[in-house]
């Protein structure tokens, strides 16, 4: 049975991830959890965001399920840079996984969508662009100052993460993918990425293509957001998109999403796209479904595709039944959605 | 009398620009207008794209309205370096403005959002970051190729569009102006953003200030775009911004923009965000609201505030007297809006 690491984090984290366990251990029984103590909370007791002992525990694992770490007293991108994306770049977390879906029940604050009529997700690039960490300033804090940041984009990675959306399209109903940069003036990696991009379009013909810049893209997903079935896309252009894309399906409070090492050599990692929101955090309030829609990511992403269907569908069921005013309690919808995929 | 250069190009961009000069000599008679021609046509017919020597009549110029530039048939990257980005670098052009508004008797695809609730403006650098042509590529089409991009920033360039941001800012009702950026990943130009918009700032107590990372503010235009006043942020930033503020506006077909060198030393350029839409060129169906809103602008650089309010004034009740299916003509549109800005 698999054994998964949990890292339920700051704020509304722990709250999230423990109705994400319930739902689990509803659908199937027996995946073991062990917990570990990392975010926020263990940085300031302890001045420690990763420890080496951890990350190499956290490889011992089959996957990894957090819920949200952060904190506004830590400053910008000790946690980001220390913990999250350590992690995405040390376990090769090449695919980083956003599906986002319209459900029944879920207004979109775009008037002329209808729920059920966008269903897309996002392969965004998770290993390389402008995430790699290669820069440097000059002269800090003088007039003569420079900043520089550099994306790197290697065929490697662009074709690794390109194959596995059209494997993604192929499987999926309308089997179309749309490649999003900027190669009008990113001309040296949108060659790159335009090429890769091709060359493996031409092993699927039965895969339809298309290329947008990433501001058109932006624009289409505010007026048609229908029109995307697999989109593929750089890390920096997939993290803006993708919260476009959450935003026109209902929110990030919905959505989830999977840092994922396809070739299984390391564990993947599985967490909803919120933060840790530490206003809400402790009331019992947080819409957990984001958690337990990474928790149906995670599943799928072990082999078990049935348990994770029976998840999509019970979530699918809780939203389609909420009114448009619910105050839900986070305990609440986990019974609710642990009772149905038990059921 | 002002010295406009005029570049129609391509597609609708000679339409558009009939009109939008139109608007000009019904409102301030006797601004004198040379046209020069490039774009595609010119590419094709000559291989020029932009002549060292009309860059030098450019110069010479108080302003210039550029219509459309670019065409499917173009490599990409041809005319938006050799055309549209060179004229911003060379004529140091670093503010790149991009008002959006939600007119009366326009419906944003938001249904939560009212005409009048929007009022915001982009303050986008235009001379730096990703779109300085730092990069390269090794081992082209190899399985060991590496493309790299490279964002490129001075306390320079940050600290004199930011300048320019807070004072829009202070001349606006709400005085407030939100700094976009990603400090959380891209830790080098972050920092020098967030300081130098802070120093600036500081010269400042009159002007609310706020900061979100980029994929935020990507999400908050789609889902309350009534809390933007002046957003300032970087070149890539903005272009995709830019977009998503048009989507909930209406779209980038009533979507101005002005590339301005505030200091004077070269002209200034304004153009309609849309593009040259070979699809419906030459039907006489492009709305030149855009392109006559982008003249707005333009008079409004050189000084002459009066006549771009008036043209303001005017779209708007055009635009507030359009129905919802209104099949409209370029040249009408344009008559009207000459017959009430001369009234
Ligand atoms: C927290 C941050 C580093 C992260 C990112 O930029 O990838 C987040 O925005 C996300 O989308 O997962
Ligand atoms: C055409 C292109 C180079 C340009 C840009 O990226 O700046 C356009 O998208 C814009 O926003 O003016």
């Amino acid at each position: 049975m698999a054994r998964i690491a949990v890292v339920a984090g700051d704020g509304i984290g722990p709250e999230v991830v423990a109705e994400a366990r319930k739902v689990i251990d509803a659908v199937l029984p027996g995946v073991e959890a062990t917990e570990y103590d990392l975010g926020a909370a263990r940085y300031h007791r302890t001045g420690e965001v990763l420890p080496d002992s951890v990350l190499g525990e956290l490889a011992g694992h089959d996957a990894i399920l957090l819920g949200a770490v952060g904190d506004p007293t830590v400053p910008p991108g000790v946690l980001e840079r220390g913990l999250l994306l350590k992690l995405r770049f040390a376990f090769d977390q090449y695919v980083n996984l956003r599906p986002s879906r319209l459900w029944p029940g879920v207004a979109s604050p775009l008037a002329a969508v209808k729920p059920g009529e966008v269903d897309l997700v996002v392969v965004r690039e998770g290993t390389e662009g402008l995430y790699a960490g290669a820069g440097g300033t000059l002269h800090r804090g003088t007039p003569a100052e420079v900043a520089t940041e550099e994306s790197l984009n290697t065929r490697h990675g662009v074709e690794r993460v390109v194959r596995d959306a059209f494997a993604r399209a192929s499987r999926r109903e309308r089997r179309k993918v749309t490649l999003v940069h900027k190669t009008n003036v990113l001309t040296h990696a949108g060659s790159l990425w335009a090429r890769t991009f091709e060359a493996v379009a031409a092993e699927h013909p039965d895969v339809t293509t298309e290329y947008q810049h990433v501001d058109a893209a932006a624009m289409f997903l505010v007026t048609q957001p229908q029109r995307y079935d697999v989109v593929v896309t750089d890390n920096l252009f997939g993290d803006i998109l993708t919260d476009i894309a959450a935003a026109v399906t209902g929110g990030i409070g919905l959505a989830a999403s999977g840092s994922i090492n396809p070739d299984g050599t390391y564990p993947s990692m599985f967490e909803p796209v919120h933060g840790s929101a530490p206003d809400i955090a402790g009331r019992g309030v947080a819409d957990p479904v984001a958690a337990v829609l990474s928790a149906a990511l995670l599943l799928d992403q072990l082999g078990h595709a049935d348990a994770a269907a029976r998840i999509t569908v019970a979530v699918s069921a809780e939203l389609a039944g909420r009114g448009p005013d619910v105050a839900l309690r986070t305990a609440e919808v986990g019974d609710r959605i642990a009772a149905q995929v038990a059921a």
